[in-house]
């Protein structure tokens, strides 16, 4: 631990992650001992599976199915937790600090649940802990906010960092195909997983917006209390009025500080055409920011794969090295030691995308903006298209600024309304100003 | 210079990113201190004209028209010079490393012509330099090479980092207005200067891809050696015709890394509109970078003004304090120590948007196609559109990959057919292939 001539690494878990890290590591060997500053020297690796072992060129490096090994490793001084999850991870973390060495994770489930008792011990004992990997794959966006953008107040984030519901809404909208059937060829292409719940209800961009939302903001968040809400629901038809109206559908996971409250959340939702979010396809994940002076920023890259994520990591390890001949860490005490309010989904303000089937004749137009009205609610723009045989047609409406309580309440008044065959839909709106003035 | 408890900081020039740091400074005091670690006090400020400290809040902060009294404040750890050019700037950077003080810089003119020089002294007095706001304003896409994708060999880059002339190609392209008229508006709004010849000529686009080129490709460049193009030949039937056969126009600068040599040019270039890069509108600028592994990254934000850029120097700041107990600095000696030659013009291979103004007559079609033929030129795409009263009409070709050598002999020949009545004109065309693997 003494050797300032190079950093070594112990790495734990070579699934998909930690198998692109090595390769990284082998490929970019001499960039990345210039940009470090010292050579990164792989010097053991664990997993329970030893199949993994064969898969890589592994020779002079030493192998193990004994994670302990790794953190006992007196020749290592920084650990690589690459298994993920909560448990094992978390104790493989820990147990890293308490053993005097650094860690580097890509573990976003980990950081968005258990960030106080991680960062608390990585300052007891003094060591650091770097997580680049754990949001946006290959995007350097964790590194920006303490960095390049490190000198700005971001105060609002929309990102997209689930590239399976990307793909999914991508190809929904450029083929017109339906929800299930773009899922399932998303599992066949390995861009969707077997059980495909997490991604598809949010759970995972709700992970990842928790650590950003934790740095920009400046405040823990139980991750418990981030608003998710996944993309189950969403029809081409919603998709193509949208469009038709000049809004592009995507699963967003937004953060706003209002200072003395935030707003943390992930839903479907659409974009005005021309934000440069709406050109974000496929797999690929971007994260916007905005901030007071510096304006908008925008990240864009491979949110997922083992080598975009396995460059993560990589990086990581460079400033890993850097500190090590006793760099200045950053403070990580924003996740835990203050706590702003989450506003209630209630309490937000926002526009809407609000669509109802209704009865072919006249007067349900008045009747549906009465109750909008009503609820001090206005309409931007509307869409009605014909009735079909069954004398029913969806009417859409774009609205300006409304809290969501009212919404929610004019859209229970008009469900009850004789001319309205089915439950009206809502699906939030976001504009992405531009703030470029303090 | 031993007191590690803050970072003290000497400004010189208060222009319009001087003035954008201070005002960055002291509105984000806080979160600067926590991401440095320290807080960052401004102590002394310069400028040889009085007037620009009245336009500040500068109470409790030295000011002077002698930068040389920064320079030999003994208080000063950090000079951030920020005057411009290649003249005073210079001497300003090189004393301050002899008396013993980093520096930040914006300079992008000063780190493309003098780079060896700044580097070596910088090394010589184990002093550090940083350069965010050199390029892309406050888009952080050095401090991203060097860290958040530093584990990458980024081998290919086309960037939009003029926002002069992107505002322009962008009027141009959605007003269909000409190019003098819009470069007068922009004159008016300020986007342009009096005297636009520096932006509209690639010079400064030229000064920005150097330094990263110097980066991604690890090569010294001499600034000469950069190819350079600016739009004032571009007319909106190009954009039009481009357009229609699914590409965008935009003034880029690119850096290529062939391992032994390489590319590095700016110049008019068609790329496909569903590039991201062809959604990067006005004045904003965009950084697209690939790299085998980790794919596509692009950042993306604004390329200038007072605030933008200010930003960047205040995250340069953050670095400055980070490294002040000690960290391993980052190597820039490939800012000089290697130097990979120049890929000449004619040797570059890629494809073409061809336009030949012709006489609406048989047979004119064949022989142009058998010109480009023989000069082993393939069309991917071609439009004609109706003659004119005057019995010419342009006609439009995009080409598979050739070598440029070839397309200028084959355009030369073109030229000298009776039935072609104006010089051809060529554009260049990338098609920005995301590369995913080793």
């Amino acid at each position: 631990m003494t050797d300032k001539s190079s950093l070594r690494v112990g790495v734990i878990g070579l699934g998909t992650v930690g198998s692109g890290l090595v390769r990284t590591l082998q490929r970019n060997r001499d960039r990345i001992a210039r940009n470090a500053g010292m050579p990164i020297d792989l010097v053991a690796v664990a997993d329970i599976n030893p199949d993994t072992f064969s898969r890589l060129d592994l020779a002079g490096i030493e192998t193990t199915s004994d994670a302990g090994r790794i953190i006992r490793d007196e020749r290592i001084d920084c650990v690589a937790e690459l298994i993920g999850g909560t448990g094992i991870a978390r104790d493989i973390v820990l147990d890293a600090f308490r053993a005097g060495k650094d860690v580097v994770t890509a573990n976003k489930a980990l950081l968005a649940t258990h960030a106080e008792e991680i960062f608390r011990t990585a300052e007891q004992y003094h060591r650091k802990i770097h997580f680049e990997g754990a949001v946006g794959g290959g995007i350097p966006i964790i590194q920006s906010l303490y960095g390049g953008i490190g000198a700005a107040t971001v105060t609002q984030i929309h990102a997209i960092i689930n590239g399976t519901c990307n793909y999914i809404l991508t190809a929904m909208e450029k083929q017109g195909r339906n929800f299930r059937d773009v899922l399932k060829e998303a599992q066949k292409l390995g861009y969707a997983e077997v059980d495909p719940t997490f991604d598809i209800e949010g759970h995972d961009a709700g992970h990842k917006i928790a650590i950003l939302a934790s740095i920009a903001c400046n405040t823990a968040i139980d991750f418990k209390d981030v608003h998710l809400e996944g993309i189950r629901d969403i029809t081409v038809d919603d998709i193509k009025f949208g469009k038709e109206l000049g809004y592009t559908l995507k699963l967003l996971a937004i953060a706003k500080d209002y200072q003395d409250s935030i707003d943390v959340r992930v839903h479907p939702t659409f974009i005005p055409n021309e934000n440069l979010l709406a050109s974000v396809h496929g797999v690929h994940n971007a994260v916007y920011t905005c901030a007071p002076g510096l304006g908008a920023v925008m990240l864009y890259g491979r949110g997922a794969g083992d080598l975009p994520t396995g460059n993560a990591v990589a990086s990581d390890l460079i400033q890993a090295a850097r500190d090590k001949t006793a760099r200045q860490p950053v403070s990580y005490r924003n996740f835990y030691e203050k706590r702003k309010p989450v506003r209630d989904m209630a309490n937000i303000e926002g526009s809407y995308y609000l669509r109802c089937i209704v009865a072919d004749q006249a007067g349900v137009l008045a009747t549906i903006s009465h109750i909008l009205g009503e609820h001090n609610i206005s309409v931007s723009s509307m869409m009605q298209t014909e009735a079909g045989k069954d004398g029913v047609c969806p009417i859409v409406f774009m609205t300006h600024n409304a809290r969501e309580g009212n919404v929610k309440k004019a859209l229970d008044k008009i469900a009850r309304q004789d001319v309205v065959k089915a439950r009206p839909k809502f699906i939030r709106l976001e504009r992405i100003e531009e703030v470029t003035q303090f």
